[in-house]
């Protein structure tokens, strides 16, 4: 039966199934303890296999760091739908249920961003840079002027929710409402911090 | 005579040479890219001297980012002369030299935040801790309450800083002056926006 039903999964599926095993299993360790060894004997297939799909360890930390980047993306995607403070509200509410979620994944993406392997980091320092993105789209709708330094304001506020949802979203003396307003009164702080120097 | 010379170090001031010489690699190349072996080329020393010294990459590594995260810290040491907002304009502005000084080290050290190693994490997150601490000093002398928030938002801000000289330190469009105010108006900004939670 198992190895029947194996067989009928096209290879695209059996990649994107081991892809999902490697970004579960996230929650429970560090990327760098994933091993194509460790994730054979979890799946049950040879490490010929993963070899196949992924190439390398460096080739599965790649395509697992992605997939897990693009999973939290995917969850904090804006809904355009709302207007630029409740959208960021509700981005940042998503965000953080998703850390409280899935601490593992989030753990392993900020720690990935400063990752001795290249692709590893720019996987992530893209996610950084969409999020920042968004938050430039909500401070420009609220009439901020576009500058350079506003751009670098927006991307280390980006840092700094990382550094809060590490230090805060794992805390169970906070609310969830209560970090994301704390987020939101510190982007406005930033935002502001950039303009008052324009003068 | 080189050999002479070469004797007449102690071993504990040619392992200072020899990490001296790591830490200044920083400057052209990321740590990871620092093995025993191109040391021991580099210094003219043998690979066995680096073992007997370093222990092995990873110790060579260790002790290397804990040499230059030393560097970054007595550089940018406050001035405890000095009234809170002048004493952290003072040690602003010594920061964002040491950054422009040397960007190989700084981001060596940022990158060295996210590593794969424990051991280097925990030298760098050492130094973010020891910063906040400097940051939470100046809150508290202006008159700030301590709370867990305060403290998660002073860590975070100082996230928020290294960004902003990731991004803004090494672009000759902004004057260090410019970055200073810059950071001191997002560190007021940073810390009312944690007060104003509390009502």
């Amino acid at each position: 039966m198992e190895a029947d039903r194996r067989t009928r999964l096209s290879p695209e599926a059996r990649r994107a199934q081991l892809l999902a095993l490697g970004v579960a299993s996230l929650a429970d360790r560090p990327l760098d303890d994933l091993t194509v060894e460790k994730l054979s004997a979890e799946a049950g297939v040879s490490r010929g296999l993963l070899f196949y799909y992924f190439g390398s360890r460096q080739g599965l930390h790649h395509q697992v760091v992605t997939a897990a980047r693009d999973g939290m993306l995917h969850a904090t995607q804006p809904n355009l739908d709302l207007a630029p403070l409740d959208r960021l509200h509700d981005t940042l509410t998503r965000l953080v249920r998703f850390v409280r979620d899935h601490s593992g994944t989030f753990y392993s993406l900020v720690r990935g961003a400063a990752s001795g392997d290249r692709e590893v980091r720019e996987v992530v320092d893209e996610a950084r840079q969409i999020q920042a993105g968004w938050v430039l789209a909500v401070e420009l709708e609220l009439g901020a002027t576009d500058t350079p330094l506003l751009r670098v304001a927006l991307r280390a506020w980006v840092s700094f929710v990382e550094q809060v949802l590490v230090d805060a979203a794992l805390d169970s003396q906070y609310a969830d409402g209560q970090i994301v307003e704390f987020l939101e009164r510190s982007l406005r702080a930033a935002a502001a911090s950039v303009s008052e120097g324009k003068e």
